[in-house]
């Protein structure tokens, strides 16, 4: 059985593949019939190129194949940029016979930097052409294509589900990348959604063979997008450059329409997208640990949301967790600058299910102790507030030395 | 001429001269007669315990003692915290023949630790008897008291200044600590400021021998705050312990009144301020380069301050200070997320004098020319934004493996 969602292909060529030593990976996710499509992008007020581009060309809501660069953000480039970005759709659209209204675009890389124009032109048709023969089938031009989207991850991010819809099986498939300016907050609509974050390049490309109807497809992707990556930081940076893009071509033979397929779907989605966005968190640029930061009895769920987003992006938080340095009045320092009202004397803090500090005072734990649950490498920060009933929850890594040297030596 | 401002007293012991090993310091600043008593303190909702207790203190508008525990925050401790604060007050109140009424405190370190009673019982009586002996009065006391509220700092941090006040000569001393847990934002009001920050433990003890009336010594002292302290980051980390304390004891005979007087003192406690808050980021935990964010041309002061606080918080903007990387595309990033709106296409960003990026397009400066401005020790990043005439700026450091190794494997 097949990983792989029926009718589309794919063709990458990761950088360290390349004929000649570069920074630079291209990558096309491509669909054999015109898919309904949609994508959630950066709320950053400063956007790369192709996000006006796409947000155009998503009108329609149909595409066909995206083209995704590595190394150049293509942002902060002006009229040059766009030029540049346009020409690249036609040399795509061109190979393939595609109106390069099907053509959709993602870049990560350096901010500022043009495009490798002459690299492009040579191997935007040789990787296109690579769609239509038997080697994009292949479950390795999928693992190729998904390893050509990477900057400085570590390891390829993939997942894949399959459920059932009408009796037929439906395959949900997705890869991203991001290890550094990792704080997306991204969003359909334009307008920010109810979880605002602050802050990563972050890029995501799902593929389905379900048949969905767009407006569909848009709710649950928002809903999927603020639920999961919008929930994970790495640095607090949130980039120019955030983009999950979904395609739906229908090629299994099965269309999500009654409520319940809709819900089936819709978990479904929402379980690829959380495998997705955790490997984001866990590959963080340096990272030694994954961290979960789960808040429960807040008022509301943006408060939740808003507490867990602090101390998730608490440098002291997140090198005493490097550190296994059970130093929780870090975690509460972070709580009360997150502009939510807090009562120390309600709250509790735990590290896995371990208490530390319950009711405004230490609990009789010693330090020894619980540095216990922080040896592991994956530690959950648990936090009780006893305000209400909401909750909410942020994934994100330790802070370590390997950050800074990577972002201090390194352009990315 | 003195820099001491007459009238005043301190004592110190600091961490490295204690009679056994410890890491906690102990500090007086005393004034011979009661004197008029302002303090800021920190927004953050997790609030130590000795800033209830000042609050109270300070209703009365005089105090005559202030004392500084530094290596123990006294936060989050419960009743047991306020009970043994509270404790530390009678006995230096008795060993000075004082209201308890007339004792401030503060303390610095570690939240959730409790008070070394033991040491304090014993030090508390020694320290304060020394504030009555001449050598309370040398400057070499002031020093020690300066070097004893440290915790991370690696250097004293101590400025003064003197103006003239209808004819007669008004000093103005202070010291402050602080290096780490530092994005102060504090306000005299209980209320944030027009200036919100969201993050540091800083201490600051502002002495002065000019006479001042309470509403002017504390308006002047709150604004004085917004403009210095409160736009000092290290880390975004705001702490539960800031704190800012001025005593002025009309020892010099001057009373300040007149509006040019208040003007004039106004203007001295500014520049104090300044100089105080400019070392303690110079002074940030493994920093090996000031940083000053210049914003110019924002619609309104609010939005400059919040544009230049994103980017004095940025992680990415501060590792590239530190790798002299001329990556002026993380500044724009920053700028994206701070919730401001932004016109990218009229902004220009400069490292000191050399624009990189105008009006939304690089300059042709070349990547190698524009890190010569980040190879001083003092890196100024100027933005200007045409949207509006109100200015903005933050005080900050680079982000180095040096920060990471201080938090991961020291307590603070």
């Amino acid at each position: 059985m097949s990983q792989l969602p029926l009718g589309f292909r794919a063709s990458g060529l990761p950088r360290k593949d390349r004929p000649r030593p570069s920074r630079h990976g291209l990558a096309f996710f491509y669909s054999e019939q015109p898919a309904t499509a949609a994508a959630s992008f950066t709320i950053n007020e400063v956007k790369c190129v192709h996000i006006p581009i796409d947000q155009e060309q998503l009108k329609s809501g149909r595409a066909q194949v995206i083209m995704v660069n590595s190394g150049c953000a293509n942002c902060c480039t002006g009229e040059r940029g766009v030029r540049e970005a346009k020409k690249t759709i036609a040399w795509c659209a061109d190979t393939l016979g595609l109106d390069p209204k099907q053509v959709l675009i993602a870049s990560t890389g350096v901010i500022g930097d043009f495009m490798p124009m002459d690299l492009l032109a040579e191997e935007i048709p040789m990787l296109s052409k690579k769609l239509r023969t038997d080697d994009g089938l292949l479950y390795s031009s999928f693992h190729k294509a998904a390893e050509a989207i990477m900057t400085t991850d570590t390891t390829v991010k993939i997942a894949h589900i399959s459920v059932t819809i009408g009796g037929k099986e439906v395959r949900l498939w997705g890869c991203c990348k991001g290890a550094g300016m990792i704080h997306p907050a991204m969003t359909l609509s334009g307008k920010p959604g109810t979880l605002k974050g602050k802050h990563a390049t972050m890029l995501g490309f799902l593929l389905t063979d379900a048949a969905i109807a767009l407006t569909d497809l848009k709710s649950m992707l928002q809903q999927a997008t603020e639920a999961t990556f919008n929930r994970v930081t790495v640095d607090g940076d949130m980039s120019t450059n955030d983009s999950v893009f979904i395609l739906a071509n229908g090629a299994s033979g099965a269309t999500v329409k009654s409520a319940a397929d809709r819900a089936t779907f819709s978990d479904a989605l929402q379980s690829l997208c959380t495998d997705l966005a955790k490997k984001i968190a866990k590959d963080g640029e340096g990272a030694s640990k994954f961290l979960e930061i789960n808040v429960e009895g807040a008022r509301t769920e943006a408060e939740a949301q808003k507490i867990a987003m602090t101390v998730a992006t608490s440098p002291l938080v997140k090198t005493a967790a490097y550190g296994e340095d059970s130093n929780w009045g870090r975690i509460l320092a972070a709580m009360g600058r997150s502009g939510v009202r807090i009562h120390p004397e309600q709250v509790d803090i735990s590290f896995g299910p371990l208490c530390v500090f319950r009711r405004g005072a230490p609990t009789n734990v010693s330090a020894e102790k619980a540095r216990e649950p922080l040896r592991a490498k994956e530690v959950a920060l648990n936090i009780k507030l006893r305000s209400g009933k909401a909750k909410g929850w942020y994934w994100t890594c330790d802070f370590t030395g390997g950050y800074v040297d990577i972002n201090a030596r390194y352009r990315t």
